[in-house]
């Protein structure tokens, strides 16, 4: 008896929003769940018949099948619901082993398993080969990075425009807060074809101090403004990701001090970037040059404060995007991988400092994606 | 020996933008996955450094933990990554058995039985009491909806104020695309504390025949355009979401039956909706009543055309939230059930009907959250 072809086959049930991987085999965008089999090098979508016709249209893949058809065979044998479906699909495809993103619910994984089916855990990403950006994808990254640094301008032209009154910000005439400032950028994005998965950073003095706090309320002068801006393109769905920090008025010394270590700090991880060097030691030398300022990380006063997240992160169809990392753990950055490049200081004393660029990682060092001054105070 | 206290622990480990249960778990938003634990009647939350702080000010939990705490004890007994780190806690919390959510990895599910962990899935959603909406997440849907209806007011304005020329629309002497009537949507909402985690749909003749196509290019006088805003609030987290369809100018005979026949078959079945009522049959009903009109559904010059899609959804932290359901599926509603009603009917050669409100399911009937008149023609 001839053995059976080899079947390498791949399958996916998820959303388009939260699996970038299913988004990136199909180019499809469908709310919901859908079901994606590639078996034998050709690629099929299953699609109810409610996305049907768009995924005709839509997709770029290889064939569309019908869910409702194979829904319908199911039942005729007895078989129910999505598990039915798929374990009717994979009969008719002869598969009985595949390869399945490790995101994969496991309530469907035990389903299929019970079945008799060998289910494996495929790479994250699941085509690890979009951790390596084409030309056409470092394109898109860097026609996003554009634009967020084109909000940016937006917004480093708002601080200067406002007036400062007795400690706040006023903008037209109005109290300048972060929401307004944040509806400022969102709306530019917006007429510019982006959108925010989550919203932009826009946190002023003690809110500063909290990384990923999104910032609410007036705008101080004098105190640290962080403004972190990480949207995605409508039509190429790739991100862009910057960080400036701000000050409208006067710095303090020690402001000052902590925003000229984080540049430093950032120009050397830049210079150290390249092919083949571990993410680790550059994130350990940040730590040791911060260190070497004075700026120690640690629990200061029972809050864990001075740089106390990574170095940075891959970036493309999602905004954190594994496995690139420039952090404590062991990463070897390769050509074509791009990553932010983002230290930071957070004190709740002086506020906090972060200043974030993308970089794409070549042979001999690393290509800065279009990049855009770095000033801290505004007068 | 006595035996050990019962454990019926929960374990969640996602991100809150994905999971909506954790979310709901605990307030708080992160855009990385964090480690939820629930113990004995208590909530956990297990951070990293960089969240810790927000986290103690912003979720609503009994504890919060250090991750990097956690990590550092699970190094010293070698053990690694974050099976090492669950491990570990669920070793310190004397756990073996616990319950997670059926989305659960697969790979870390798979990972936590070979160290001999008990692994059930729970229930969808995980926390099954969030189906049954309690008087503040009523408040939260009204509000949320209120607003969708504003910005479909806006939507109508606009369409109102275009000028018809050879077919086309302008606005302000501008051709009146899908992309600029979405914008001015999506830019109101935005101002009201709103984002779109999908953009909402804005489809003219063809388009609108396909019910996920969001819509692009001018908008063309004397057709159907469907209007289908979703999007969630800032603060409450809840969604909205209605759907509108209008006609500039005059509707063809058949595009007013079509309406004349969606109209009448949502306000049949929100006149079915009460509690202990089976979807299956308001959705049958709606099928019934349509092909009483003429209106079949099936595939059409080989298309899928007419009534393509389900009646209705839930909705809460979700746009499309399990279980509820108005569809060919068997589904008993319940009071508090919150669902949309949302019949459509789609023909390549007349265009697309959708019309959709949400309501709340009660003893009696239906409480129907504040409505929006329903216009076909707008002059």
């Amino acid at each position: 008896m001839m053995p059976p072809l080899m079947s390498n086959a791949k399958l996916i049930y998820d959303s388009t929003e939260r699996n970038a991987d299913l988004y990136y085999a199909t180019h499809f965008e469908a709310p919901d769940n859908i079901l994606y089999l590639e078996s034998r090098g050709k690629k099929y979508l299953i699609l109810s018949d409610l996305e049907l016709e768009r995924g005709k249209k839509e997709a770029e893949i290889d064939t569309i099948l019908s869910l409702s058809a194979i829904a319908q065979k199911a039942k005729k044998m007895g078989k129910e619901g999505m598990v039915g479906i798929i374990d009717t699909l994979l009969k008719e495809f002869k598969i009985k082993k595949m390869t399945v993103p490790q995101s994969t619910s496991f309530a469907l994984v035990d389903a299929l398993r019970k079945k008799g089916y060998k289910v494996e855990a495929g790479d994250t990403p699941f085509y690890i080969e979009r951790t390596f950006k084409t030309p056409k994808e470092k394109k898109w990254l860097r026609e996003s990075q554009k634009t967020v640094f084109r909000a940016m301008a937006l917004a480093e032209k708002i601080l200067k425009e406002s007036k400062i009154k007795s400690g706040g910000l006023y903008w037209h005439e109005k109290i300048l807060t972060s929401e307004k400032l944040r509806f400022e950028i969102e709306q530019f994005l917006l007429q510019k074809g982006f959108h925010n998965t989550m919203q932009p950073i826009v946190a002023c003095g003690l809110q500063a101090t909290d990384p990923h706090c999104i910032g609410s309320g007036p705008l101080k002068a004098h105190q640290a403004i962080i403004v972190d801006i990480f949207p995605r393109h409508d039509k190429t769905k790739f991100f862009g990701d910057a960080t400036r920090t701000f000050c409208k008025g006067k710095a303090s010394p020690e402001l000052k001090k902590m925003y000229a270590a984080v540049k430093t700090a950032q120009e050397m991880a830049i210079q150290k970037i390249k092919a083949g060097v571990n993410g680790k030691t550059i994130h350990q030398a940040i730590v040791a040059s911060f260190e070497k300022e004075g700026f120690k990380t640690g629990t200061i006063d029972g809050c864990k404060q001075g740089f106390i997240h990574g170095t940075g992160h891959g970036i493309g169809l999602e905004v954190h995007e594994e496995p690139a990392r420039i952090g404590p753990r062991d990463f070897i950055l390769k050509e074509n991988h791009v990553v932010t490049v983002e230290p930071g200081l957070y004190y709740r004393k002086y506020g906090g400092v972060r200043l974030e660029d993308i970089v794409c990682v070549t042979k001999k060092g690393c290509e800065r994606f279009p990049s855009y001054p770095k000033r801290l105070e505004i007068p």
